[in-house]
């Protein structure tokens, strides 16, 4: 080639900074400066900032005790980690399921029990058969809605079994559900959190997805008694979050920007996924997928027998990045890639997908 | 007593909220809105924002990659424990030291010895007969400049000689300097990370004390290789720390803000560190003390026999917070105190003393 194409990323799960609300978060910052100094700019403690604790713990009708805000939610999966899961636990997690959740997992010693993630979610069947076996499972790991990297949801029905099979065996359901805002299509679902009656379920999200990632703030809801023991331990490692973040966030989700971003995010979302559906549809028909419904992921499986290592490889030759599946695998199966819709405008998801079907002719 | 009395706090090691520029911060947030949406609201990297990590990295005359921000310097402190110091590893303290410090590494069961802060700083012989003794010392924690609790602050001479011992011995000495900026009488010392030649110290500082404690904003400099260990650690644990506080920081002092408000700051902090220490000579005679040259801590040592946790519930009982001065201590010495003059207004400093005298009369 004569001259390079320009780089385009099917590979970060992160929304262009077009669809992020900029002049909301830049009014939300001048009041909360305002409004609140002493709770912004002073230490605060490790729960988090009050305000934005009682507006989360009111959105999840639960009681602000239960509640911990912290910086970005992969420091809150962190800390309940490092609260529950000591080497040797068993935990199940998704197949595929977030690399950096898989990573941080193994990094503890966690004895890993991947079950099939299904278009509906996860196979309760295999959950329900592991648990009747005998294993003592201390923690299921689930992503409920628009799945990294799977893009799949959980049913109704799915979630109800599974709080009952969590309190049947004293089993804690991790519900990670950063995407939940998400949904531009098909029909919202209860949070397994919701519908658990005796403390069977953490519940783990963050406004990096509908504020921006930049600002990392993330939080926990769960039984007191352990959202009182993680809030010792951040207590421990950072005294408290970041204030200025959490009170720029409590501003932006009060003052109604939340409600208009949020709009903003799904709108691109949904042209987005649409684009790349009927991209992959027309120049790749060997690739297999479900249409998203929401969040930022679409999951494509090739033909058995593609060599996914071979695809990222043809595609990064094309300056095209996309993520191998077997990165969201704790065993083999190489025929498939997660793309990520998020950070892309719609003219670089057609040329992406055309780079991606000339790799894929390549092979 | 009829009325309560409002209660006074000489415990919390915090500036008061007229001391932060609460405008320059206004408008840093704005001019890093403006200027670098993309850097401050998208996902960074776990060594922070780079513009700041490179003004960071000018400012200790070293090279970008021995630099890592983190979300304040506690957390910088636990990834550096955790990174450096397993169960039964000898780390070196001061006596007394920094409560939160003692129990961090407490937790990860090291084993601590505590030597003599004198008021030049830590007993360097003490330490060099330690080493002489065959004793592996992994890590020495050292507060150079205004010491909490203590206020003191370490000697020129005392610094070469021990980055001398830490390189003869192979020691890592923590540098832990979050107060640096706040001299507000005698002479500076150079950092003994300026003075070390081939990576015996890993320093840290914060923001908290310059620009404000709830903007969370901290940092490490060492040695590149350990720095990138770090880093991936923090990668794990965040994927990146807070990026919109930190894009404020880096407009903060890069701004002119960061001059204007150290300041601000020190010409607050002398007037009521006067007016404590006068107040102590003029009301308690049996108060020993160092006059402090700069930070936020007054370390008062009442005569042998006093009974510091009496004298702690006689404040109390009048509206007056201290600390003990045995929560920074591994053992004993119960006729100490730590007063934080950092909080407090001149007239609270006063009436503070005025109450902290009439709870040592009663004893």
């Amino acid at each position: 080639m004569a001259t390079e194409p320009a780089p385009i990323s099917f590979a970060r799960g992160a929304p262009s900074l077009d669809i992020i609300d900029t002049e909301g978060l830049r009014a939300a910052a001048d009041r909360a400066f305002t409004t609140d100094p002493a709770g912004t700019f002073a230490y605060g403690t490790s729960v988090g900032y009050k305000p934005l604790r009682a507006w989360i713990a009111e959105r999840h009708g639960v009681s602000e005790n239960q509640v911990l805000v912290t910086n970005g939610s992969m420091q809150a999966d962190a800390f309940l980690f490092e609260t529950l899961v000591s080497a040797g636990d068993t935990v199940v997690v998704e197949r595929p399921s977030y690399d950096r959740t898989l990573l941080s997992l193994k990094g503890r010693q966690a004895d890993l029990r991947a079950l099939e993630l299904e278009e509906d979610g996860v196979n309760v069947r295999a959950f329900a058969d592991l648990l009747a076996g005998g294993t003592d499972v201390r923690l299921a790991h689930l992503i409920p809605n628009f799945q990294n990297p799977a893009g799949y949801s959980l049913s109704g029905d799915k979630r109800r079994a599974l709080v009952a099979l969590a309190r049947e065996y004293d089993v804690t359901i991790f519900e990670d559900d950063p995407y939940v805002e998400l949904r531009f299509s098909g029909e919202s679902q209860p949070t397994m959190l919701s519908l658990s009656t005796s403390g069977e379920v953490v519940y783990a999200s963050s406004f990096s997805k509908t504020v921006c990632p930049g600002i990392r703030v993330g939080y926990l809801v769960g039984d007191e008694d352990l959202i009182a023991k993680i809030a010792k331990l951040a207590t421990g490692t950072y005294i408290s979050p970041n204030m200025v973040a959490q009170s720029i966030v409590n501003e932006f989700v009060r003052g109604g920007s939340f409600e208009t971003s949020i709009a903003t995010v799904k709108t691109a979302l949904a042209e987005r996924a649409a684009r790349l559906a009927d991209g992959l549809r027309a120049q790749i028909p060997d690739a297999r997928f479900v249409d998203p419904e929401g969040g930022y992921f679409l999951w494509v499986e090739f033909p058995e027998g593609t060599d996914g290592d071979a695809l990222f490889d043809a595609a990064a030759a094309r300056g095209l990045a996309i993520v191998k599946g077997s990165d969201f695998l704790l065993d083999g199966a190489k025929n498939s890639i997660r793309i990520a819709y998020s950070g892309v405008t719609p003219d670089e998801i057609d040329e992406g997908v055309t780079r991606l079907a000339q790799a894929y002719a390549s092979l």
